[in-house]
């Protein structure tokens, strides 16, 4: 890995890191041709033609050779959604066991729905209602951790007083995957259907993997962003 | 299935259902002994001494080929551990589509966390911190219930507004799962060192899943709760 | 299920029995519409037509609440490439355990390779090398039962004496698999670049899966076959 | 990695090579503290004790935020059971691409089969059974070679002249699995009760694991080899 592996999401508190990092787009190929019993030693330009045929062809285990640690920083909901994603390793911070920083997120526009379910399209709304939601939201998580750290104080036990941390408050946790469910992650998550905030840090996944992985990456988007 | 499927879980909201079930404690002396070429027609005293060989060797797999259906719902909280388990399937309410019901867990008892990470216990703590935490929890809920739904009336993407609902308010969900990952998650969740909630799910689900699998339930519980 | 659930593939030995299922195409619409805590009780036209969006869209977890348990009994080399399905339960004959049955599976055609790798065609060579091959192969096989029970009888251990079973030999196994991992099966051994033989054994999953899940199959085939 | 990453195994064309790695003992412990929010720069004697209360709790997930790839080649038969182990990446020569090289395995020793399924022991054969078995075998494996190069010259497809190969031909594969998922493999396959050959490639597997994951791989045998 050269240069910076570390990428700010969000306003203030959010960010991924990339970790450790084994594989590459070589990993790839030399996967796909131990079918043959060759192997490559550079990346050569019949290399980059074979993993094209491979990520339009679908033959996706030659992109399982390969692995991302990102240490990551997001609000709770973002998480909610992200650990969906079963093919990949979680280690999270534990509400349980340390007493939560207090730090959320608000976001810096209202966002309105409009369409219908599988449908949607989010707009932003005017300077009215985004006023109202970051106050509103400031509002309610200050109360919450005033509420928080009075809990704590009279000894009720963390994994109780919580619960008065709503779902923008942010925790960090450790993600490790492979490029094949990185690339089903991003493509369901640096996706317009996809939840803003984790949209943004799906970019970041994408734009770190892509510094390892630069081949691959540039082959996925040319294939339309499909996972193979 | 004879009798009752349906058990509630927690005061008011929450419940675990057995919507569908396929296998029984058969399927699992008939999966182990297709390795000999060989089949049972009735469950006999052969096949229960079978199955306690399989239980305690760790033979897993022989566990795998039944399914059960659970519809539930739990406090957000407690879906948020749930899920880290893997080898299941989940659909879960999306706050995003729907507007939340007004539906919010409140705590019987405070509290305390006594010991260190790894070995901690939890006590019941008096009255005090138990009327301080109901009633606190409550008036935090309702304001966010207020706040949520004067967002959603200024037009606020529900995806937002739920930022105002704590993760003690109710979710719905199906998860699907076979009998050894199931023991994987009683061992873990239906134990004195899991949060206290998920623990009665975990019970909720020992049940139902003991009235499908009788044999194979028992011969757990003999074996110590050590999942195959 | 209702009617026949074995169906014989290959010549002789081979077949594929589903002997238990749950869910069905209700249980798709149903996991899917837990996102808007709703439920059908009867599958309508428009259930038919949710589930045509979820499987247009890739929404896939909805059709992975179901199970279906196969018997089977293939040639080796068909469970060779079948157990790459890693979704999915098995367990297997042992020729560890048991004294194979001498069944063997004789090709009714030789068959040519055209093109290449990537692209081969597949196309039935004349009689000469059909006969060859058949009587070839007949011969081989033979032999091999022969030494095998030689060596069997000489007190050689079965886990050695079956390196004389050539992989053209008969196994038995049990495979459970929900729908949405089967489909992925299916696009890939149900199709024209598989190896004949596991096609024959997907056409006959796909054919027993369409009888308990008959509006899935359906809109598998209309969305050109590709898993969601 | 310093040093060797290459082991032989078993007579003539069997290896074991690690050819990537990424995390170490240090990502063992700092996944778990994470829960923590605390992180170690240096391996000390505190991670080392807090490894072992992970493994001896069996905490799994902090054991796979790593990556061993291996580049393997074995008998058909050995790779026939390594890869009902599902939590792994596998590429594999493919019998229908390549002409399969004429190497084959021929046991040292026959071995006899004592006792009863499940509690079966192997024991070694006097001379005259091991010395069948070598004949017997060298001679039935060039009997398949001659009729399997016979096949393709007169234009059969590879796919059906594999038929002549029986499962103790050498097949050259990628497997890539994390820590986890190893420690299962090698509580089951460094075994007394495996076969014979795989415990071979599991010893191999073992040792150059423990030489970039030394104190993993020593807490994991004070554990009695319990995997996590």
């Amino acid at each position: 890995m050269s240069g910076n592996t570390y990428v700010k999401v969000l306003p203030k508190h959010g960010y991924v890191e990339l970790e450790a990092f084994a594989g590459g787009d070589l990993s790839v190929v030399n996967s796909a041709r131990v079918s043959f019993s060759k192997r490559s030693v550079g990346y050569t330009l019949s290399d980059s033609k074979l993993l094209r045929f491979l990520m339009r062809e679908r033959h996706g285990t030659p992109f399982e050779h390969n692995h991302m640690r990102f240490r990551c920083r997001t609000p709770i909901f973002v998480f909610w959604d992200w650990k969906r994603h079963r093919i990949a390793s979680y280690n999270v911070e534990s509400a349980r066991y340390v007493q939560m920083r207090p730090d959320y997120y608000i976001p810096e526009f209202a966002r309105g729905q409009v369409g219908k379910p599988g449908d949607y399209k989010f707009v932003q709304l005017p300077d009215f209602q985004t006023k109202w939601l970051q106050s509103s939201l400031d509002e309610f998580c200050r109360d919450g951790i005033s509420r928080y750290h009075y809990a704590v104080n009279i000894g009720i036990a963390k994994e109780q007083a919580r619960l008065f941390l709503p779902m923008n408050f942010f925790v960090e946790f450790i993600f490790s995957v492979n490029a094949r469910s990185l690339m089903n992650f991003l493509s369901l998550r640096n996706d317009s259907n996809a939840i803003y905030e984790i949209q943004e840090y799906a970019k970041a996944l994408e734009g770190l993997w892509g510094r390892v992985m630069p081949d691959t990456a540039k082959a996925f988007i040319e294939n339309g962003r499909v996972a193979p």
